[in-house]
């Protein structure tokens, strides 16, 4: 049964590399599940951050949306899942039904053998948005975290690029 | 003397389902005092679904503005007051003086003796707001939080659904 | 060398009156270092407000863009730095390389013997902003915090006024 870690927090709150260390203290060779979709140049240019700070002992994956079915092909080593919240995002875009996808995929992580480092985004503690599509994206993500950190065996706040232990 | 207890955290973290069952450790019947008006259907349907997750051992109240009677009122068995940043809400609203108002309700908690669980949304972690009216509640909900944390026994901040001790 | 701590959090969170403790447990007298300029009625009647709280013992000195030099000039007693995301936004709003400066300053950090408190704020836990000026702010101030945290003995949130230990 696979160990599940959780790792939420703020926009540059050193999420994605804590995330790394941790896969990387799990094995010595490591998937990396890209949900970002490069859509313009500033993604990009945050993607090759990324990638670049990443060493050759990662291997990457895109998943935008089809999440749990890279999940199961990457099950020979640990893996990181970067972002949950942008997956969300791409699910809503693409007016997927995120809920049942959401259930579906947590459902079938006691069946998968290697670790999952799930990152995800705190969008909630700032002032309510003004705009309608804004509040809805807010209140699925803030659901979508407590529902994987509900059955994680690790949730990890990342503030100012230290671990703060919530379970 | 009562037991008082704040939870915050952000939008969609787990705060009410976090305080409701805080509240039926302390006792097998509690009250449930909303200060949400359901002003909008989104705020409706809002209302109802948390409603509906309650169960019969709760008895409903409504104070959107004089919480202080609604805590006297009801001062027989374990308190959920969700949310103090509705309140402030409201009273900043109707243009009343949020500051003496809630001076005079945290004064008087030495003088209730059955538990009093506050929800509170965090507000402050985001960027600046543009609008002066937006920035001027933020900083008040942040005033509030102080406030009655620094009288609370308990503060708990919602992760994710988890509570993070604070106090 | 000097004993260096972060302490970051919302708006209104207590931050400055955490920061104004910790740095008098240090000494009897204290430098406040203030990177704040007054450029509206809302910010100068914000300055007078922390200004009125401090009492004697403090000695105000204004560091809107030179801090380093600021820090080594009042080398002679603990000093509260409030706040590090103003002096990034004076930085970028004067066209300068906050990468370099902020840099050169914590390479110096070590040459320092009395205690550095820096208030810092928490920005990115709230919606992603749709302005990119305000992303990109948003994202050095996540980076500078980073920095800073990375180096720093202590580093603490403030939620609700009170201090939450992170490192």
């Amino acid at each position: 049964m696979a160990h599940i870690v959780l790792i939420t927090g703020g926009a540059r709150s050193g999420k994605s590399r804590l995330a790394e260390q941790r896969v990387l203290e799990a094995g010595p060779v490591a998937h990396y599940i890209a949900t970002a979709q490069a859509f313009d140049s500033e993604m990009t240019a945050r993607i090759a951050t990324h990638r670049e700070r990443r060493g050759p002992e990662w291997r990457t994956h895109e998943a935008p949306l089809d999440l749990l079915e890279t999940l199961r092909a990457t099950d020979d080593a640990p893996r990181l899942v970067d972002c949950l919240t942008l997956w969300l995002s791409n699910l809503m875009l693409a007016e997927l039904d995120w809920e049942s996808r959401a259930r579906e995929m947590i459902a079938a992580l006691p069946d998968l053998h290697h670790p999952v480092v799930f990152v995800s985004n705190e969008l909630g503690m700032g002032i309510v948005p003004d705009n309608p599509l804004a509040r809805a994206f807010r209140d699925a993500a803030g659901t979508l975290n407590q529902w994987i950190a509900a059955d994680a065996d690790e949730v990890i706040l990342s503030v100012s690029g230290l671990p703060l232990k919530v379970k």
